[in-house]
């Protein structure tokens, strides 16, 4: 059945109804307990890091000298910059290994923008009453959270399959209160899209164009080696451009091996130019006395040499799922007109939206059948979508059966929900 | 020779002086490189901890269910709160495990107290305009960085071997704008004492003189289990005392097991009311996904069962280090009236103050001889030690033959100031 639901006409759109709510009720009754909220490592993944964790150590001491398992080296050890490096596509010298977590680099880095700025002079955020950051919508909760949670104003600007509108971004940062950018460069939260060459040279460019002096780009680069097809997204490197055009004090990438080794027992990276890095790790000293370095050099010692390995192993887990998604998406709802969906060569998220606004209503119903979906506006700052379009999918934790009727569960609210409203409409 | 160097003729002094200078030479022709300067622990001491980074993992599901691989748990794993609770002498239910580093609690729950408050409630630090901290000192270094990274300014007491004076404790509370005080009440850095029952007593039920309603103390019971003789020093219950006064919204502790297994490589610990740690882990949940909880399993399930041999195993490499520093201080100072010292039951430190305010000059000469110590004043907020006395000696992380060296520097150069002072203040 290929016909736009809308172009049926309301005899056979009832009909439908009552046959996809008779398949729902059916779910309902199954008590189905199915997750794809949370863009989780599966069981299988985890697995794959085994041998990392219980790799026994015969010398605590890394390259540099440091002993792993005392005191000091607030930067990390040289093996663990040098396996950020690498999968940030920068250099050791401008990479910092700190701490298990990419999110509290970001929180550390917002907030010393913030309360002290992070160029060692009279800059920082603080001094505007109202800073903003740019928010490209939909995007990752926790960049909202962070924003919240210290006070900045978030600006929304909707990102669609062709990546961010720097005309629109050119625009906004006329306004010397807007500080700063969150970017997903690669294989977008939630929408999967990787910027192109030309739009990382541009936002390179942008803190020439902002207003504010101590304009940021937080560059978090969470799926930079996170590839299910291939050859992956290719993504230029923004260190290179704001190189070129002289704004390296204006950009600060993040990464971990979260969804490479152990979600929250990995290590994360923070790569900038020398001024911030100083600066931040000035902060830091305020509060570490240094990272879990035996745990920087389990990971380092595996990593730098089985990386491209280690990633592939993922992918073929991961490769699955995400194609079944999109089999259900094509099967259940093409030419249906009810939902459009991208379809990313790598990460950890398939976007849907639905044409009509009832984003909120899929997602309500697909809980009455025991499916837990991302909540409805969690890809926006204040939930709030606006549009009440955007359902994100997470399919990397089920299991494939679960994965299935998931599948099943989801397109049907959605079938149902679409052709109650057209109905609704005519009336 | 028992003569206090006071009491020595002139003439006397000179020889002494020439002898001395000649022996100081010595060492300085030996290229030594000696550092008593910070609270290390040792390669042996590390080497106690091996079998707990090397044991293999075969089930990473804690005893509450949690998958410790995974995203998840902001407040630690079931095993790793039960270790802290049997560190502190708390309960698992008011003790979370979080990260690596108790000294980023404290700077965390100073942040929070200051930016938001602890009580879900309009109290917050902030509403002063100067909010201050008491500081014991000789006190911890980082608790006075923690104060000045947040703008947070320091009343200094004078702590001495009878612990807190708390009747000045209580009249500098009045003042509303004090909010706090840092105690280590344990083996408390630098001195080495113990608070006694009665001082944790009335301790707990400052908050109720404070004037501020927001008072908080902060216990740093970073030595908790750290005993090197047996039996050491009994700690009273803050956590009882407070309950019993209703003061259990105002108190905060903190350990870590940084120096009962690897130094940053191990997990920390924070215990208070159900008020105060709901809102901490709301503020955490704004930057965090969560700590290393394979770290807390590995740490929890070997040192639940082997805690006190394990520690007993580190009392037996620390004792004869702090009896030899003892040991050089009485024979190389004793009767000379040149300097008091602690004689603490654990921990990691001996403090030692001279008696004339050389303590900057006694420790720039040493350094002339390769030995480091913790740089004078470094005990005091800002790093002023105005009465110019005090020399923290951490003697864990040398070895015994660097130690005896180290201390033949030390005392030689605080009888060689010391005597040069006294010819001076003679002529």
């Amino acid at each position: 059945m290929k016909i736009p639901i809308q172009e049926l006409p309301t005899n056979q759109l009832n009909a439908l109804v009552r046959e996809w709510s008779d398949a729902l009720q059916k779910k309902q009754g199954q008590n189905l307990k199915l997750d794809l909220s949370r863009g989780k490592p599966s069981h299988a993944q985890l697995e794959l890091s085994h041998k990392i964790s219980n790799q026994p150590i015969e010398n605590y001491f890394s390259s540099d000298g440091t002993d792993t398992r005392n005191y000091g080296n607030l930067t990390g050890i040289a093996e663990a910059r040098a396996l950020g490096a690498k999968i940030l596509g920068t250099s050791p010298e401008t990479t910092y290994a700190i701490g298990n977590s990419s999110l509290s680099l970001m929180h550390l880095t917002a907030d010393t923008a913030l309360q002290h700025g992070l160029w060692n002079d009279s800059r920082k955020w603080a001094n505007s009453t109202t800073p903003k950051m740019i928010t490209l919508v939909p995007g990752y909760d926790r960049h909202f959270t962070v924003c919240d949670s210290l006070g900045i104003e978030m600006v929304n600007v909707k990102i669609d399959a062709q990546g961010p509108d720097i005309t629109k971004l050119e625009s906004l940062v006329e306004d010397p209160s807007v500080k700063g950018i969150w970017c997903v460069p690669k294989y977008s939260n939630p929408t999967g899209i990787t910027y192109s060459d030309k739009q990382v040279t541009e936002l390179a460019n942008l803190p020439n164009k902002a207003a504010a002096e101590d304009f940021v780009i937080f560059w978090d680069n969470a799926y930079a080696i996170h590839d299910i097809q291939f050859p992956g997204d290719e993504l230029a490197s923004i260190a290179e451009a704001a190189e070129l055009v002289g704004t390296q004090d204006h950009v600060v990438q993040f990464a971990s091996t979260s969804k490479v080794t152990f979600a929250s027992g990995g290590i994360a990276f923070i790569s900038s130019s020398q001024l911030i890095l100083e600066t931040l790790e000035k902060q830091i000293s305020t509060f570490s006395i240094g990272s879990d370095k035996v745990n920087q050099l389990r990971h380092a010692q595996y990593l730098l040499e089985n990386l491209d390995d280690h990633m592939n192993a993922h992918a073929e887990l991961l490769a699955p799922k995400f194609s079944l998604v999109l089999k259900y998406l094509e099967d259940d709802l093409g030419g249906l007109e009810i939902a459009n969906w991208t379809e990313p060569r790598g990460g950890y998220f398939i976007s849907l939206d639905t044409m009509m606004p009832v984003a909120d209503q899929v997602i309500e119903l697909a809980k009455t059948a025991g499916l837990v979906l991302t909540p409805a506006g969690a890809t926006y700052p204040a939930g709030t979508d606006e549009e009440n379009t955007n359902i994100r999918i997470a399919p990397s934790f089920a299991e494939e059966d679960e994965l299935k009727t998931a599948m099943e569960v989801l397109t049907l609210c959605a079938r149902l929900i679409t052709a109650r409203e057209v109905i609704n409409h005519r009336q």
